[in-house]
Parts: structure tokens; C-alpha cells; sequence
């Protein structure tokens, strides 16, 4: 854990000042994965993927951490997918603040998606939602997880 | 392999309409990387890794070819990083029509960034590069794997 870093923060089980502890939607042995307070106009209830340990970013990460991340990440798109009744999903991360990063701990955006959204475009109005927005988001993809079946995920095993 | 599927073909070593063989930078028994051919302003020389194996999504990509597209993805990085000078990567993939997917196989985009390269705002000026221009960036990254020691690879282990 590193001391400052909000996602080591969570976690930990520490509120921050961007997440509370409601927004995690899932957890297990190497992943965290909670709804983002960071809201693109068409990215109502995205959620980011990390890994427990703190590793900068995907040239430092080891193999085994970067499976079990996007293991996850694959897991919160087909729970996305179903919960939210979008239209697809994006999935995306950066490296170094050169390339927009701005925490510097390995996170994967998960991003609902609906046709002609443009997403890309319109980057610059991204805004910070509530608590309150955030929940019903993190409670629709936790009931998801409860309801799936192990089916459900075709790379389980 | 899929008829008609673009990455399939050139998976098994045949050049379509968009991609020649000299765009390929890495290969190995689950995984191809290759030079794409569709250039953001920002992101000349970007790279496209699929898994060899047709699978359309992230909702239905077993977890251990998952596991291997990032393993490549993350080579791709630390490459490109290191071959063109870039100030970061990033990566994104995006799943169904309805967010964008233009080929129905299973595949992540690797860009080089730099500061203020505006890329998800001008995401709309995108034009199809050619064979020559893809060319040097394709010879740069293949010296580059050669180059790399397994101690570059910290997830190698």
C-alpha cells in the first residue's frame, strides 16, 4: 500500500475523496473493481479495475496481476452489458501522465456504450457525480454478480 | 478461422485489404501484433494484438487467451515505449457495433501518446495509412523485440 494513493486507499477499505465504499462492486484475492466518480456524458456508472497491490502502470505490472485484472474487467463488462441495458462496452487505460494518466496506480475504465454516444469526442465534459447518482449503478452490477451463474462467464475456466 | 475475417487472414499469413505481412511485429502460439492500419493524428505507427483463435468479444474470449492478448499487449508497450520516444501508451478495445467495434474479432489497440495530443477529441480525423508509411514503425518495434532481454518483461514470471 502506498500512503496518498487513493485506490490503495479503497482498497484498504478507506473512503477517499472520490470513492466511498459502496461503489465497490466487486473484490477478490489480487482485484478491486467500484464505480468511477468520473462520469463522461455517456458513461453513466463506469467502473474501474484495479489490482490489490499497487503497481504503477502496464509496463511494471507482472503477468499474473495483469490476467486477474482483466479477468475481472471481463467480468464487470458482461455484468455491465447486462445491467445496464447498454449497447455494448469500451474498455481503456493509460500509461504515464503523458498519456493522461492521473492516478498512478494500474486502473482499466470500463465504459457502457450506446451507438452514436461519442464518447471520444466529447472527453472534455466529463464531471464528477454524487454518492447518491453512483449507487444504484454499483447495486444494479453487484445484484448482477449475485444472480450469475458460473456459466455465465465463458473464461472461467 | 473465420471466412472473411480480416484478422483471421492475416493470422494465417495471408495480407488483406487493409494490412500486409510486413506489418506483423510479434507473433507466438496465441497471440498476433501488428501495425494498424487506421491512424488517429496522434498515433502514427499504433498497434492492433488479437488473439490467433476467432473470438469475437471480451464477453465470450476464454480467460486464457484473455490473459495472453494482454501479455502481448503489455510486450507491445514496452516496445513501443522504448521505440518510438512516445511520453506514454494507451490501450482500448471496444465490444458490439453499439460501441464502435468494426471487426467482429476480439482486438486491442495499442497507441503511442504524447502530451496534449488531444487523441479522444479528434477522433473523428482518423485516415487509413499506407503500406510504406506503416513500414518503419513496424521495423522498429520487430529491433526492438530482438533487442529486449527477458529482464525488461516483469511480467514474465
Amino acid at each position: 500500500m502506498v500512503d496518498g494513493c487513493p485506490f490503495c486507499a479503497l482498497a484498504a477499505g478507506t473512503e477517499t475523496a472520490r470513492n466511498c465504499l459502496d461503489d465497490v462492486v466487486w473484490r477478490d484475492d489480487r482485484t478491486l473493481a467500484f464505480v468511477s466518480p468520473r462520469w463522461w456524458p455517456p458513461t453513466e456508472g463506469n467502473v474501474i479495475v484495479v489490482p490489490l497491490a499497487h503497481v504503477e502502470d502496464l509496463y511494471s505490472i507482472s503477468r499474473a496481476e495483469l490476467a486477474a485484472v482483466y479477468a475481472t474487467v471481463q467480468r464487470v463488462a458482461i455484468a455491465m452489458r447486462e445491467a445496464y441495458d447498454c449497447e455494448g462496452t469500451s474498455t481503456r487505460q493509460h500509461n504515464e501522465p503523458g498519456a493522461g494518466q492521473d492516478v498512478p496506480h494500474f486502473h482499466v475504465h470500463v465504459f457502457p456504450r450506446r451507438r452514436d454516444d461519442r464518447l471520444y469526442e466529447r472527453n472534455a465534459e466529463f464531471r464528477w457525480a454524487s454518492p447518491e447518482e453512483r449507487a444504484p449503478y454499483a447495486e444494479k452490477l453487484r445484484n448482477c454478480f449475485a444472480d450469475m451463474s458460473a456459466k455465465q462467464f465463458p473464461g472461467r475456466v
